[in-house]
């Protein structure tokens, strides 16, 4: 039994570090649309084969738990959001690759100034994703609770970005492209946001053993 | 173990009912699309409620089977897949929701001829989930080999129709929000192809024991 407790405190290291690794990406990859920086933008394409990597590993171990030991209750229900939470953190990462291949292409366009506050929605996607990855780490229901609330705000960032977007779009036709770029921006930040609501969906689940989702919309 | 065995195929039969329920959202939302059709499009609206229901309830189940009895190898990794399979059909339905809000979008702004050819790639996009699913159906490793390959092929033809869009929003900016009212209906397309390459995944090493994800990534 204390193998398995180790063992469950292992793959939850291991979802953390993926989880931080992944947040690193998503703010190198803002940063890299902020300041035109191409190469930091490379960095962060050069780092998902690693975060592929670490979700197969974790898979692994979450898989050979539930094989190994007969876990039941709030174990099983722990194991198995970590089944969910890993792949969450995985489709997080692509679209960091997703944003940092648009700061590629707008690095190539020139030094438009961004038509819309990128980095005000980041920074309140990024505080999402670190409440819910601190929720996890603690197993803290409250914290699990505000990513729940911060999720509507954003999406009225993201409808708020795209109404100017497409006013630009008809105004000034010449930079669409741009414009393109940074709608698929805040499109990502705001799927990264739904993900980090996942994340702590998940960990009120397993603590609680009642589900969550589709608090809002049902 | 007669009685499990008959557990596993219900769930089964259910997750093949959600994603029977999935496609028919994904067939209607593209309809709505291509006839301007907002009622059609209000009914996947009003079909949401109901695919988070079948989430909720086949993701229950298949809990419970893991917690009741202590599945190993390909019985393990079968419940495992079917975990990660209703997240994903989930994830499809929201998408047709998605491509749904924008064909009502659509029908308000007149009748625009599309600018892009939206039912080719949404008859690759649900050929793609037909054959994930049928894969899933019968278990059968070819069928889900055949997704795989399909999904680099929908990504040619997403890629091919943003170039287009960007194009006419260039020329044409008085268009540009039906324009971006189709890139969204394309990248939605685009995401529910690789949800379908996910399950075929999912299928492929739930039989095998093989992770074949990132096959063409890394």
């Amino acid at each position: 039994l204390k193998q398995f407790i180790e063992e469950l405190n292992e793959l939850k290291e291991r979802l953390l570090d993926m989880g931080a690794k992944v947040d690193w990406s998503v703010r190198r990859s803002v940063t890299a649309v902020l300041e035109r920086n191409e190469s930091l933008a490379g960095a962060v394409l050069a780092d998902e084969p690693e975060i592929n990597r670490m979700e197969m590993a974790t898979d692994e171990l979450a898989s050979r738990l539930l094989a190994l030991n007969q876990p039941v209750a709030k174990d099983l229900r722990f194991l198995i959001a970590c089944i969910k939470i890993v792949k969450d953190l995985e489709r997080m990462g692509d679209l960091a690759v997703n944003i940092a291949q648009r700061a590629i292409s707008l690095s190539r366009k020139g030094n438009l100034v961004a038509p819309v506050d990128v980095d005000a929605i980041a920074q309140r996607v990024e505080t999402m994703v670190a409440k819910s990855l601190e929720a996890l780490a603690n197993v803290d229901e409250s914290l699990a609770r505000g990513v729940l609330v911060s999720d509507d705000e954003v999406d009225e960032l993201r409808s708020s970005a795209y109404r100017k977007l497409i006013a630009l779009m008809e105004e000034e036709p010449q930079n669409s492209s741009q414009d393109l770029d940074f709608v698929f921006v805040v499109h990502s930040l705001e799927r990264i946001a739904d993900h980090a609501t996942n994340i702590a969906e998940d960990v009120l689940h397993f603590v609680r053993g009642v589900d969550v989702r589709h608090h809002s919309k049902n």
